[in-house]
């Protein structure tokens, strides 16, 4: 029998979507490798009743762990501590050895950040935050609000609740010592790897993938698959216990054949990990002249650390003069054809590889939208140029969707248009 | 009594984190304007028994509506359409008419795309997007799956349950046919809208806030308020019926009085919007010369649609020999002081608005990490440059947490610096 956590996000903002979680994904990768699954990920507002409710659904449903991100803060909408406290039926009690120490922190924060001190307002908000469900495991802060181990109270049965700050720092840091407390160390205990394997295609529909899956019915006991489409690769996670290691290979060795020509990572790299590992494999630079995306490739090429060791610069090209001016595109070439158009979009892969003297260099002009488009020249409409090698790739696109969609979709296809330059796939 | 609605998000990828949702979100909006409050979003992976779970909760927890997405892809995975089905009572049938619909999509599609055509795979796949349960209304496809609104079955009690598709393209493009269909109208119907309004404020902690709500207690009856700390900006969005609006009007004059050094904005603009607008309203333009951030504070300022208007270009300045080339910054300075400097910055900032020919230069400079620190220079130091109208404004950040934490935050602080340089706020 699987383990299995369900994880509770608290907070409005998060429910609204003004933040975005982070939480829910890193936890279930940090318990994945205990052999832990996520059985659901509830996200509620700043509401006791809505967070108890969400809190009973996760013990309901059998989950052997369940884990809390989120209002710890000083506001009284921060209730997390309190709601977990009455659901696992212990007493609230003020910790004043935490006190202290949150206390300590606070006025070295203020210190560093030379703000003025506000004593009555900070004593308020650090007593609040030292209050703990009696019985908990209480984890020292990482920013200022501490952790919680929360078992549940004597006479009692269900999971332990973990409660963790919602900022992901603070959560991330606090983990080692979750860890180690002995109800969640029960809770661990015993539990055997769960792995996971992920491929990539780029070129492939789903149903096609759905297809050769179908074919391979009954070859595929102890495999749980799924498939998804994201920005136009196909991606295809397996997770599989250590005993259905060889059935993952078999269908590993008939994904890697029936796909040679579009399976860009059979490893589980990203687009991003395989263009990066080829660029220093081979020793080349690249560099970027960028329009519609203004910049959005370069800073996308430098996310991985150690980028600097083959992305020299870009030039982010707005406005017609700054094409000219910047990335060396004729004005009477634009005047003739336009700023949206297959030769400026290899003048500026051109230039960008001039002007940086980089081995690759990647042009992008389009229309982002919402205005701007014609009917010949509609929004969605972007020329990318790829120049190297001895070779210049000039690819029309025309992509649906907003502002937002355009831009990040260009990204994602320049990155493969200068993958099939550095690493052709080919059907076997 | 507030209308509510539960959100079911299926998908292993978006329970693990690999895709973020954005409809729930989405969803949290669309619904506001009509009064209706999400209670919770609830993500569970492709397994049919925690769909089922999920869904059971929502309907348990008394909401009004339940919207689900995901789960109506052609793999085998993809399984909503069948569990909302058995949990509303109603046996699933194969619509005809939907079959052909989807059948010359998916061919319009594929010749698009001058994919192959694989006519079995297809059929297969058609006719599982084409099975819906008895009695629903069908939506039609925007991608190739329908949505479907599922009241419950005879002799059962229960809200409808309202089942889109993943993409939020897809789901965005089908919710003006949601709101059309008779069992969604029935449960929207004579809700009074719930009204939003968000401040903002740079350089104020969550915790003084805190105690200016606490004297207003009393004031505050009928205001939802919460409030967020993110990327530094401390977030104050209040949620209230109709009624309440003189309530908020006084608080949003107190909190205007009390920040009015740090609100930078009142009316809910982000970041952005302040700084676009200014931009506009003053007819200025700015240009950008990045080093650790790549290309991202160019990316972020073309993020608005329009702004064309006022950002120029920039110079994505990643090796000492571009910071030369690009933004003429002296190699004899750059070897004196050190790249990562804030005569580099500065330098930066002026040749970005030099070479671009903008009314304003930001210069960055900093170790984004994870290598590359030093005892002198450790990750997380960053230069800022801010040029233009008269000033050279430079500032030493230090930041801590991820590379890409250190490159997000730059970016934010640069915004606030061109915002403190357009306009400025003071203490009345």
């Amino acid at each position: 029998m699987t383990t299995r956590a369900g994880i509770v996000v608290t907070g409005t903002e998060v429910l609204t979507g003004r933040v975005i979680d982070r939480n829910g994904p890193w936890l279930a990768e940090a318990l994945r490798v205990y052999g832990v699954d996520i059985a659901h990920v509830s996200i509620v507002g700043d509401r006791p009743d809505d967070l108890r409710d969400a809190l009973r659904f996760a013990a309901g449903s059998g989950v052997d762990l369940i884990i809390t991100s989120g209002g710890l803060g000083p506001t009284a909408d921060d209730l997390t501590a309190e709601v977990v406290a009455g659901e696992q039926g212990r007493a609230m009690r003020l910790d004043p050895e935490l006190e202290q120490q949150i206390a300590a922190i606070v006025e070295r924060l203020s210190a560093n950040f030379g703000w003025p001190s506000d004593p009555e307002a900070t004593a308020a908000a650090t007593r609040k935050q030292a209050m703990v469900p009696d019985g908990a495991s209480v984890l020292a802060p990482v920013g200022t609000a501490p952790g919680l181990v929360v078992p549940v109270g004597p006479g009692r049965s269900g999971p332990p609740v973990v409660v963790l700050p919602g900022p992901p720092r603070e959560l991330q840091g606090m983990w080692p010592a979750v860890l180690e407390t002995p109800a969640v160390q029960t809770a661990l205990a015993g539990r055997a790897e769960l792995r996971q394997s992920t491929i990539r295609l780029w070129g492939t529909r789903e149903s096609e993938l759905a297809e050769t899956l179908r074919e391979q019915d009954g070859h595929l006991d102890g495999l749980e698959i799924t498939t998804c489409l994201r920005e136009g690769e196909v991606e295809i996670v397996t997770r599989y216990g250590i005993a259905a290691q060889p059935t993952y290979d078999r269908l590993h060795a008939v994904l890697a054949q029936t796909y040679a020509a579009t399976a860009f990572s059979l490893d589980g790299a990203t687009i991003d990990e395989v263009v990066a590992g080829a660029l220093l494999a081979r020793g080349l630079t690249v560099a970027t002249a960028e329009s519609c995306t203004a910049g959005l490739l370069a800073g996308r090429l430098t996310d991985l650390a150690g980028s600097s060791a083959y992305v020299l610069g870009g030039l982010v090209v707005y406005s017609n003069q700054a094409k000219h001016d910047l990335a060396g595109v004729s004005m009477e070439l634009i005047e003739r054809v336009g700023a949206v158009s297959p030769e400026v979009a290899e003048a500026l892969a051109e230039g960008a590889r001039a002007r940086l003297g980089a081995d690759i260099g990647v042009g992008i002009t389009g229309i982002a939208g919402p205005g701007g488009g014609t009917a010949e020249k509609p929004v969605g409409l972007v020329y990318l140029g790829v120049s190297g090698l001895g070779q210049t790739i000039v690819r029309k696109l025309n992509l649906p969707g907003s502002r937002a969609d355009v831009r990040r979709r260009t990204v994602v296809i320049a990155l493969h248009q200068v993958r099939e330059l550095l690493v052709p796939l080919e059907a076997t």
